[in-house]
């Protein structure tokens, strides 16, 4: 059992970095193309971009709004949380692979799905995070959080896994609609109101 | 409500990471080329590697003395944040495709009209952090800030975008008298009477 | 004679970057492959990279619980730490030449035995640390450790090296099989008995 | 006046970064080579990256010594930081072009002038740090620092750059005595009396 102070800094660490590590994704033009139009011709480089920053920014907000109700770890969940950054480390590669398919018309869904997949499992390790944390009687909860905020928080992020689905499957309608589902998501994910994924505020 | 702690460690990553990252942009001759030779080619890529790790090492400061004034965060503070990021974790794209162009003669003023405009959108981003933070009566202000340094820091960030601009405009005149502005910028900033820029100094 | 803060930060910083740089060791598909097959033709690059990132996690995990029992620092022992991550932050080159040799028959056995030598080494400096902070009479360890949490650490660390060597011996049967054992090494080092590499929960 | 606690954690980001950026450096065989062979001829690659991360675990120890002296902050010297971290991450671009150059017969002895060019210039801005931050009458020193350890300090780094300029020279002779020599002065340098240039235990 110990404090959950520095698995907090290394995830920090890890999500910092994926987050950065996008831009990587976005191919510098030839020097002698038209600048303009090389910039134009490159815009699902630059849509993945935000999408992609956008859902690892909320992301760490929501991992970080969890540690306001996790205070301990111990091994098993150390390694629970490197396969849930193993994870989001993923999530560069996802985009690079979807953004170079994105109006290319080869395998544009599958593309997608991909995408969508790697923020399924990250929602899904979510929900295993939180069950482990406050499985056996909140075992890893801070003192004090009410079973009222405990079932909330299990509510929130039962969600997470089939929200992530359902934006994922749009890819079947058309992966630009699945895209700005993701970038919507991201955006009701900040009013003020902020729903079932905030349990901290609930 | 939440302390900031975590926000500044995640911010300070990917400025870190960001400014970090700059090097890559920096070619490594060719094992068969004359050395002195190649790197003198490269200038472009050295002088757009001092100016953009001054522009970000300021902008780390800039966030840095923000925080001596803010002192909570919600998730709406958190997400103008991560869009924040979004534009910083920009800046080495924008910098490698303005040093590509620099002193090519092919869209030199569009590259630098692409590096400039990122700097003006990181200092409006400023200024919706700052009036974010500040609205509301001081909403996420630490406690005991006064009006006069409100007004002070309001006034700052208002100068930000309006600076960057005139800067970026340069390119007009001449791409390489813009990057020596952001520069210049960078060591008046620094000076003991840092100016409207540094309100927590004010 | 200093704390340990930074040294872990900066431990943390390297473990962090590290874990996450190993994605960049998975190619994306070109643009007209079809995108499946390119993929599942890429398995080796996957499996390495959710192997590698286990393994780093588990050493990251290690490092974690071995400062629950060091509380002070010096000039040699942040030396010895530095050699120490030297070999951290190779692993996602070993990885990467790992991965490009599975399946490919063309020395993979080699491949397979860089991979396992790097790890072989870590856990040998982990030895190294180990002795230097518990020598001369618990030089750094926090007060209040006792003799026989002390040897049980010794202990712990021991079988490091040996357990790495054998799986990676592992390779002259089949790399596939050595890869494997350093999978099943993550698992069973989880469970809740995690036996003796884990000290600080002796 | 601030404290210094980001500007420490934002210079560990850096050199965290830098330091494992070293391992992209060194290319992985293609996959149709013989890989010992492919190996053994990288050796400059492999000699370089030991090399190079013991020189920046060096510096950041010394950094990390240097504020055990310094408590506070202020906009000039963290410019001045800024400056200084410019060249911490330079270093991997120079480690590169050295370790392409090393052996190859081709402006060896330039590679090796602009790699220990690079540890000059980080060696004299550690004297710009200490000079503003212990002038003045020891405007960032801690309180309780004396006046022996402060000029045991000036004197230390004062030693920094000639030291590694002697080192840089003797590339004239031969890079590899040179490259050779930075080494020895990592290991040197980890001796339990280190000598001049750790003023914290002086």
């Amino acid at each position: 059992m110990t404090e959950t102070g520095r698995l907090e800094t290394f995830s920090d660490g890890v999500f910092a970095i994926a987050i950065t590590l996008l831009v990587l994704g976005i191919g510098v033009p030839e020097p002698d193309e038209p600048l303009v139009a090389a910039l134009v011709d490159q815009w699902p480089a630059f849509l993945a971009y935000v999408v992609s920053f956008l859902t690892i920014g909320i992301m760490w907000i929501n991992h970080h709004q969890l540690f306001t109700l996790i205070g301990r770890s111990n091994t098993t969940f150390a390694l629970i949380h490197v396969v849930f950054l193993m994870f989001i480390a993923f999530l560069p590669y996802s985009t690079d692979v979807m953004a170079e398919r994105l109006g290319s018309g080869v395998d544009e869904v599958a593309a997608m799905l991909l995408y969508g997949g790697t923020t399924v499992a990250i929602a899904v390790m979510y929900n295993v995070i939180w069950l482990y944390a406050a499985g056996g009687g909140g075992r890893l909860l801070r003192s004090g959080i009410d079973e009222e905020i405990r079932r909330a928080g299990a509510r929130g992020y039962q969600y997470g896994p089939i929200g992530y689905l359902l934006i994922t499957l749009l890819a079947f309608v058309n992966p630009l609609i699945s895209l700005a589902g993701f970038a919507a998501y991201a955006v009701y994910w900040a009013l003020p109101v902020s729903g079932p994924a905030s349990p901290s505020e609930g």
